[in-house]
């Protein structure tokens, strides 16, 4: 099946819920009218808030008979449970797999996972795809500095899964031997010189591979060992880039929402769902022949937007910046005004120890403005300031 | 296959292991020359002590290609590490889903799981055995009583695995709509009158099933919904009770060390294996089908020993007679001397309030020896005093 008939196939399957029926004929669509990546598009999004609304109330149209796995999800609204078929978790286990696969994992690896397997079940999902790899998988999760130590002196991990700063904790505790570190949970190849830093520390061969997921759909992009940027996970889910404003796709190499598409789910099917997570989508040729690549991971939320000058500002990408710059403590102020002439005007004041050049540049960068940038000893007070209205 | 059979195929792969074939060579035997229940038993016993060894350098000879999980389970001597392939995984998951199917457990059930994922695995192994059962499953993990409140109120379990007194501790926080309880890590059917505390808690209708397994093998024995005790899972394991001082079978219904035997097993199969636990294997006609059942699990550590007037007094047991016994404190001496006569003499003091009659009573049936019980507020001393010699 090519991308059109599967994902016509899978929104046939869920219009089998009211929820999803609905949708489809909010915009006066069946199934069957789905023919183009264009039809598609008319399809209206779905919400966390209509995730947390459906399946609060007894798991809402959403349960299944069939349904085996049962987690839940932190959201601002509350916990958002989620739903898995036993096909779900298979699929999502070879998804996983072909993912770490292409990352240069194999069945000889020996691999310690520190992400929990609780409630919100990281490491869990983690597991099984190394599992279903062939991979000798080590069920460490979340703890303590020397008890990672310890289990890794007594079984010799290879291949590391952990947030990139636990990853850079245990190097200085002198972790060695590890071939690849699979870094998810924090921000990672978004943010500059992160990568560097963490080679450094594990030595030159390490391969370091950025992973997008979320409890609703893992994996969502994951790097090959060529590091060449996140490759989604074509065979797993279909992934959009829109503009949060108006919900139209935006062209390659721009920046906008994600939007995820699940192409074969049997319980609680993400259908265009907009993540709140701002990324960018981009082919590559890849030697790994993958091609549609989110070259930095996720990079800021889109939960809040200022339009300066006629662009997008999306202030969650700023700490983003502000990490690769050691000096800084990452507070910072966005101030947003008119100038006399009435034209927009913005300003970044930031704390700690940095050249305001450097960081201007790069914030220019991040924000496709030109900002002015005033680094301070002490901030009084951080936050957005628009003060244009 | 019958039993013989499959426990002579199995020794035949293990003998590609050059332990087990030494282990074999010890007692002059070859693979083939086990023909009967009564030729398998002159093979060696294996001990967590063996294991412990074979695994610290670089895990031994137990390593395989096809090893895909690695965790560890704690023991005096360290760390040991404990090695599964997938076909080794889905055959526990089936043992377990087997298991929790005789214990009333259905695919329409909702599961709340309180014990560890992660390093020891308690939660991970029940949570394999659940999902394949296909019952919805809630990997909870271990946390606050608030949190499982929470997650209980959003999900309504209709099963909960936990401590029996993590159970309690939610019934008693108003925990509704429980129907079974497999309860394990903790002493259970063994302790009288825990069982009624529990249920009165719960309501009358609950199943309580007492469950026994261990880092090396899940499981051993669990209840059915008749609650006549733990049925051995026969299908999964060869279960042995032998005198810990002579390494003979002892008869059915004497307490003795539990013995286990993987019947089809790839990485690390248990052969002979001495466990170290005190228990009483019988046969029971269960409405379930099932017939070879320890009728209280285990009750205690066959560590240490003594012998008075001839039969053996493992001290370990006390704790699990004083344990139903709301006066005391659990804590208690055991002093063993001998009479002007000559002949043996044991007492049991211990700590609190309670009637010494009743106390002595249950220690007679526990231990098989009539002790004196001296009631004391306050002990200044614990252990076992043997003055004897």
């Amino acid at each position: 099946m090519n991308l059109i008939e599967t994902l016509r196939a899978q929104i046939r399957r869920n219009c089998h819920n009211p929820f999803y029926l609905r949708k489809l004929k909010e915009a006066g669509l069946k199934p069957d009218d789905i023919k183009t990546l264009e039809d598609f598009e008319r399809i209206p999004f779905m919400t966390r808030a209509e995730l947390y609304e459906i399946l609060s109330n007894d798991y809402g149209s959403f349960m299944r008979d069939d349904v085996v796995r049962m987690n839940l999800s932190p959201s601002p609204l509350g916990l958002i449970p989620i739903l898995n078929t036993k096909r779900d978790i298979e699929a999502m286990n070879r998804a996983n797999a072909r993912a770490f696969e292409r990352a240069g994992v194999t069945k000889d690896d020996v691999v310690m996972i520190t992400f929990g397997y609780h409630i919100f079940i990281a490491g869990l999902m983690f597991h099984g795809g190394f599992e279903e790899l062939g991979a000798k998988t080590i069920p460490l999760g979340p703890g303590s500095t020397a008890q990672a130590m310890e289990v890794a002196e007594k079984l010799k991990p290879t291949v590391l899964v952990a947030n990139p700063s636990f990853a850079l904790k245990l190097a200085k505790e002198g972790l060695e031997g590890i071939r690849v570190l699979i870094a998810a949970g924090e921000p990672f190849s978004s943010v500059r010189g992160y990568k560097e830093k963490v080679r450094r520390a594990f030595g030159d061969d390490i391969t370091l591979v950025d992973y997008y997921g979320m409890a609703e759909c893992t994996p969502v992009a994951c790097e090959c060992k060529h590091e060449t940027g996140l490759h989604v996970t074509t065979d797993f889910c279909y992934v959009e880039v829109i503009d949060p404003e108006t919900g139209e796709r935006v062209g390659e190499g721009e920046r906008g929402e994600i939007v995820v598409t699940h192409l074969n789910k049997d319980a609680m099917p993400l259908q265009r769902y907009r993540t709140g997570d701002l990324g960018i989508l981009e082919s590559v040729e890849c030697l790994c022949g993958m091609s549609l690549t989110m070259p930095t991971g996720v990079f800021g939320r889109t939960d809040e937007m200022y339009k300066v000058k006629g662009v997008k500002i999306y202030p969650s990408q700023i700490p983003f910046v502000l990490k690769s710059f050691p000096g800084l403590t990452g507070k910072f102020r966005l101030e947003i005004d008119k100038t006399d002439k009435g034209t927009d005007w913005l300003k970044v004041v930031v704390e700690g120890q940095g050249d305001a050049e450097q960081i201007k540049a790069r914030l220019r960068e991040a924000l496709l403005v030109t900002p002015e940038v005033e680094v301070v000893e002490k901030l009084d007070k951080e936050g957005v300031e628009d003060r244009r209205y």
